[in-house]
């Protein structure tokens, strides 16, 4: 469910009125999605997204991710392209809350990924790197490694609910990651939440990348760890090495790793782990009863991590 | 929320093998609805609703709701048209669920209903009630007053925690209902659920009229009780009685009423208050905690239904 917000007619009617994107024909709510509210938006000109900005976004941001979506679609990234009211402005308010209009982009997202999404994501995960090289704006990772602990501390007494053992299991794996954690690696911008629901597919190419808001400046080859990590493993928890080499191929045509990302991404891929698995755990334990989003099992991500943490350096993962 | 089933892509591309509609561009869940799930499906064509019928919808129901839809848009109706296959079946399985694909259509429901949405509310509905005259096959309506004793057993050992004493009151009404229940009215197709978030408006014109599975073969009559309930009380429980003289006098213009039905109104409105109190009632006592669906709060209707309990003949609609 990923509507918050009901947003009458009139209100849209009248923030309709500041652009010049022709008549309203129709809205309707978008059920993906669970951080913001998404309507499917149609005038008598084209079909556009409307998204309301809710309490997880900090709307001190809004203009930076913005700033980047235009940024990439302006070079070439099929991705969401903000529109600009009669005023110049991209974000503006909507039923007490910061909403924009987004192209609509056509295409869609793997419910079970194949071999062959893989190289395709690929490539366009280093088309994105490469296009956002240029956009100057630093907007730092408030969900790397650094800022993990307080997750945990705040998880911590009630982790073995789960299963025994893991809140101190946990602890050790983030003072493991910390101390191997790379110092200086390739920095730029990174999407940092390129799930399977966040990419669309249309005749075997990726026609579309969505969902910005996790995007931030840190390294590169942690934005192929996250990838790793949310593509490249079988329902069954085991890990297709497979798909990772035909992932990791492809970025590499187009964007070569140094020898320090490449030997950096195991410990990329444990941070990446680790991410996931402590905001599910969060959000397991902290959403209420009655909720209108079930939280995702945390435990796929501890099966994960514990994969990163057995592999022997890069030969893990096809290279 | 309204997907309760996720479809992939490979199951919905092999669904869509058996229509000659063009090949498929996206398609997004569609928030809004609360019975069925339902996709806004793009195919190189056109755009469609998909729809997989959930528990709630009788299987051995939906030839005749797929039916009366295509008569009706048959006969100028603006309502989904289902599309056929190639084998001329409108309705195959698709992830364990019956499902059809229909015609989209352009507007937006109005989230706070003015004084304009009325009359072109009570012609839409003469029209509807005119075109499906010569749809002869039957449904009886299974939610009609003959049926409300059992929902309201059900509900009779909680509902006081809703109000003090509303058990009680809730049988005196219903017993008051079947004693005065119209024996011969004029019988046809009618919506039966015709509720502002089922109803689309276009540049202050109707385009759209969705949700046919409540449909019934039942008094016309009664179908404007329901839209009195739904269309013409104000947030703050008033009736608006010029709502209600637009709404029927529209009606009128296309459909005379006569004497009888006139004057069996109130008591068609009362028990049209007590169908979706009863409905409204057992939900609220009966999901679960954490499931997907907020259920209505019923008193709304307690209230109306006081309305219509007080309500001195026809003159109290405004005719």
């Amino acid at each position: 469910m990923a509507v918050y917000t009901e947003v009458s007619d009139e209100a849209l009617r009248a923030f309709l009125a500041e652009y010049d994107i022709g008549r309203l024909v129709s809205y309707r709510g978008i059920a993906e999605g669970v951080e913001n509210s998404n309507y499917a938006l149609r005038t008598t000109e084209a079909d556009y997204i409307l998204t309301l900005y809710e309490r997880r976004v900090d709307p001190a941001d809004l203009p930076w991710f913005l700033g980047l979506m235009a940024h990439l679609a302006d070079h070439g990234v099929v991705c969401p392209q903000p529109v600009a009211g009669r005023d110049g402005e991209k974000l503006r308010p909507l039923c007490g809350k910061l909403a924009a209009i987004t192209s609509f982009l056509p295409g869609v997202w793997p419910r079970r990924v194949e071999l062959a999404h893989c190289a395709p994501l690929g490539g366009a995960l280093a088309a994105l790197h490469l296009a956002g090289a240029n956009y100057a704006a630093v907007r730092p990772n408030n969900l790397s490694p650094q800022h993990f602990q307080p997750l945990l501390d705040a998880c911590l007494p009630r982790a073995d609910e789960l299963e025994p053992g893991l809140g101190a299991q946990l602890s050790a794996s983030l003072a493991a990651i910390l101390r191997d954690w790379p110092l200086v690696l390739p920095v730029g911008q990174i999407h940092a939440d390129l799930f399977p629901d966040n990419v669309f597919f249309l005749d075997g190419r990726i026609s579309g990348i969505i969902d910005f808001y996790f995007a931030c400046t840190d390294y590169y080859a942690y934005d192929l760890a996250i990838c790793l990590n949310a593509w490249c493993f079988e329902a069954d928890g085991a890990f297709n090495v497979t798909k990772a080499r035909a992932l990791l191929g492809a970025y590499r045509t187009l964007r070569p790793l140094s020898d320090a990302e490449l030997a950096a991404l195991p410990v990329l891929a444990r941070g990446a782990a680790m991410r996931f698995l402590l905001t599910r755990l969060y959000d397991w334990l902290h959403t209420p009863a009655g909720a209108m989003v079930t939280p995702k099992n945390p435990l796929e991500y501890w099966k994960k991590l514990r994969f990163h943490e057995a592999a022997e350096g890069v030969a893990a993962y096809g290279i």
